[in-house]
């Protein structure tokens, strides 16, 4: 990425609510690959080091979700236009003048940081007042055209402004800019509404830079994909489509291996390493990292997880969590926040573990729950083994030491501790801690009344006996 | 639709089991999108308020399905042809003579209500002895040919029947009429088996209504899909791509979110708010709605089922259920007939839920059953939570109060009741009422005893620590 | 297949690592359609009856997979070409002289045995030195071309050595041969490596037998599927494809219903009766049989495993086990090896079932666990039952009579047995044998202690109180 010690910042532009998309969000907070598009947005102006972000939005929730990204906000009340937008930012441009602002719309996710900054490196080796992002595609009505002098720009014409000539123009205007701040300031400043929407366009603070003969540059990207947005939910499902189709073509150029793409939906800042195998049905997503050998699926959802070198997570789900080496997960296997599952343990059906370290080598085979505790290594779960962490007061912690063996229904009432090599009997309720090497055991004598079942049981074994006929 | 008040009847023609198709039931009943071929053109007929129902079929389990949909049924036990099956109805038509009869094919799941609407408007407008409703598709061999005078039916001529010209003819028989009930009444008497296979055809009934200078109509389809049929499970895989594709679309322009389309099954009569979201890998089928702003998915089904406003529906199975806002369910769980869920619930993994109605704000965390009960508001369960609802003789209903506290591992012996605010210990076994505001509690003191583990585990801890090493 | 008495052996190359593949294993293991090239090329030569199979490897984990598989296997420690590889199997070819010896390669999948017996019958027919399996492809490229004198085999020419006029030739080798054993071994000690790679390849020694007059022919497979290999993620994932659009049309034309496409993966040794229905999200592998009438899925997992007539098998999976007839499973079940299910059982959701047959009619409903036991027909299991079946020393087994009713959280401390007709009270754990028609019961009696919940539930009723308004 560039590295120049020039400063800049990041207008993107997401107000509006995008009714058309009719969703239970604003629009730019609409997921393509699990990430929002303002999100995508977002990081690849952080990628193309642009600086400090400011995001322009009308709705409550994007006001909140880029807050929540780190980026500056302000708010635009009235639609009255992408110049009128930029406005909201004066506060903001005026006080990191001096430098170059990047314009990005929050609502085209697939612009990248490498043209981001390819096309800051123009600007800069230009030394333009301003530089438009440009895409070739091939159907450009609607969109602004590109009108050249050589390699400088000359103008942009709106679809309705252009003669028959210019609409043959396949260049147009992806609505990203590199301004230079002051420049940007001082033409912002200057832009009016006398049109037929009495909007302020930010097109026509380009149209005053090169009336004022500023120096102008278009940068080319290699991709149309860079514009691509959508209004409406058949848009969005056509960019998670190309999103899906991508992050498979990327990774398996990786080295890694799909057995079908169907159902697969992985995130952009998914990391899979060569040799892992992701079955089909499978959604990764947010910081996930999936190292080599690792076999995800089918139908497991990662997010936010590192699921290690050699395991098998199969038809499981986990978020924050940590899985070592050499482990097999699942089917229907939870791992909820802060799991961390050492090398070499074995978590089999319906198992629930949350805020919890196990240790290497464990075996938690069935039925259980494991929450708020330490569990050392090679310790053997029983099935229905649950870690009693909530009283309705407060969450309590449990540690079990090495070699535990914990047996089948075992209730262990947090915060106690079990010792290296405790043993607890089936049905135990442990409410005081186990010493290490000793057997822990709360059980009712077993009482058996004869007969009594042959009576309470009649209809239910004439029934039944009807039935096996 | 059309609210004449004119009799109307309608006869689906179903006999015949479909060797082709080698199903384990009759071909009518093969599901095209959840939904078995039949049941779409019945309600096809009912949603174009086509009166009374009477279905033709010879297999006992089509009859079966018939009589469960409320329709009335008679059985062709020869398989005679067309005219023959609709004469099996006989008795039915004179039963309602004086208006007008709707023959269907039972294995066209896609002849619409709307074509069917149309088609009787064109009837009663011409005053048609009968009305036949076309299609123009694209390759005609082996249909019926629609022979016209101006806007009139002059002749229906078989494929093998047709000259050069006539074989050009790309408008065909779907098989479905409108007949004025008298006249089809008199033309099936007059129909005659003295062709090749022996058999009786309905469209000689049309013939010797033309014959006998009837008036004669036919109202082509919009679409070609009304006469899409399936004889093996080749077509029968095709008719259910067009029906999955369809339903996402329709979705799409109604403002529902998709990620991707791989696996998603949705079937005719589901509704879906926009602003909702589906997840790749779901089936949702039967009478099942869903809210805005829910998300569904990946890989749930839902059946017959109500999911409320803003409500997450992760990975799990719903079937007869209601389900109220913002509430969170899954992964694995399932909602099974009756499961009322209250707004604001949380419903975590490994739980099931059944004829129970669960309280505002109540949370059931893990591996926990409720079966035939009333749990009031902003309860918690713990995890392994047990409602006993069955003592093999008979089902017993359980109540919880609000604000209770039900410790991990409780049994709740039913017929029982829990005040409000009451709380059990974890392990606990209620076999009687707890007061509001008291806790339950049968615990076996726990015994210690110091070494017995080292002694047993002996060999266990061995073999675990060398694979430690 | 070929009947012939005749002495037969096979000679698979399997050498190499294929870095390309970036794979955890070696090339030839990795899975198409769940199942190892390498394993399709053995067992397409085990149904050829192609004797005795020789693998040769150069990596550990194909040693081992091909030794597992039953095969013979020779190591080839320095990669010399194709020549070379199968010189490692002098010694195994000298002891099986007097008939003909099969080459293939291990990373071609589809080369199948009806291609490998026609070719056989070509080459023994024609009484043959060398008999060549050739493909013809749209894209030659890259390829060795066949030279053909007549009917006879008169040369393979490698693409770099071709004319302009060889290079038009699509006629290919596939690099699978029919050898006589004694011709093959007396080419291979002539053949040199004095060529620019300084590798022995195979087809030196073919060209050798035509250089000494020997007869050639060379036998072209109907379809250029045989000759499709993969060298990297995306090839691996075309095989991939390939195999799951023929698994799935194959099944259709054999009478078995597909809902969707999507998420199928079926294995080449799967069985699928007519009539049974597979729904979307479903992998099929190893020697699994589905019997007619039963329906898969959504997104069920079954390995080795036949399940019955009529029987449901929803969202579950099953590894090595066996299901009666009219079972309904699901959804979230795992059987594992060795789980005999009789017919009409019941097996609801979150149920482990290891290692143990289930009598006729018997409901297991959730949240259970049945490992090592032989349970009788029409019980019932309460919900969260265990059985107990591992001390931390050895594995014991329960025995479960007929008509018995085990309660609620029930752990059965194994060896046990419980008598036909035995009844076991909610939260019991059953450390002795329980006759026939009696009931077992450990149960504390139940404390209430009045108010004790309202203050310590004060808080937690405070808070949710508030959530509440």
């Amino acid at each position: 990425m560039n590295e120049s010690n020039n400063l800049k910042n990041a207008v993107i532009l997401a107000a509006g609510q995008g009714k058309r998309m009719r969703a239970a969000t604003s629009k730019v907070l609409c997921e393509v690959a699990g990430k929002p598009m303002l999100n995508w947005v977002i990081d690849a102006a952080r990628k193309a080091e642009a600086g400090e972000i400011c995001v322009i939005a009308s709705e409550t929730d994007v006001m909140e979700a880029a807050a929540k990204a780190g980026c500056m906000t302000r708010q635009q009340t009235e639609r009255l236009g992408t110049g009128h937008a930029v406005r909201m930012a004066e506060d903001f441009l005026e006080a990191r003048c001096g430098g170059d602002t990047l314009i990005l719309c929050g609502d085209n996710p697939f612009m990248d940081s490498e043209t981001i900054g390819k096309a800051y490196g123009l600007h800069t080796r230009q030394g333009n007042a301003v530089t438009v992002i440009t895409a070739e595609i091939a159907d450009p009505a609607r969109y602004g055209r590109i009108i050249r002098s050589g390699d400088a720009l000359a103008g942009i014409v709106e679809d309705a402004d252009c003669s028959e000539e210019q609409k043959k123009i396949r260049e147009i205007n992806s609505g990203a800019f590199w301004f230079r701040t002051e420049d940007l300031l001082a033409a912002l400043k200057k832009i009016r509404n006398d049109n037929a929407q009495g909007e302020y366009y930010l097109t026509d603070a380009v149209a005053i830079l090169l009336e004022e003969n500023r120096k102008a540059g278009a940068y080319k990207a290699d991709t149309e994909d860079v514009v691509l947005g959508a209004n409406d939910p058949a848009g969005l499902l056509l960019l998670n489509e190309i999103a899906a189709k991508r992050a498979v073509d990327r990774h398996l150029a990786n080295g890694v291996q799909f057995r079908l793409r169907d159902g697969v939906v992985i995130g952009p800042d998914v990391i899979i390493e060569p040799g892992a195998v992701i079955l089909p049905g499978c959604t990764l997503t947010g910081k996930t990292v999936i190292r080599t050998g690792a076999v995800i699926g089918p139908n497991s959802m990662v997010t936010d997880s590192e699921i290690g070198e050699g395991t098998v997570f199969e038809s499981s789900k986990a978020t924050d969590a940590f899985v070592g080496k050499d482990v097999r997960i699942g089917p229907y296997v939870q791992l909820r926040p802060d799991a961390r599952i050492g090398d070499k343990v074995k978590i089999g059906d319906f198992v629930e573990i949350k805020n919890s370290s196990i240790g290497e080598g464990t075996s938690v085979a069935h039925l259980t729950y494991i929450g708020d505790a330490d569990v050392g290594k090679y310790c053997n779960f029983g099935c229905g083994v649950v870690f009693v962490n909530y009283d309705g007061e407060v969450k309590n912690r449990t540690r079990v030491g090495d070699y535990c063996f914990v047996g089948c229904n075992t209730n262990l009432i947090a915060p106690v501790t079990l010792g290296d090599g405790a043993y607890t009997a089936a049905g135990a309720t442990v409410t005081k801690d186990v010493p290490a090497g000793a057997l822990a055991i709360s059980r009712e004598a077993l009482v058996i009344k004869d007969g009594w079942a042959a009576k309470k049981l009649k209809k239910y074994i004439e029934k039944k006996q009807k039935l096996s006929q």
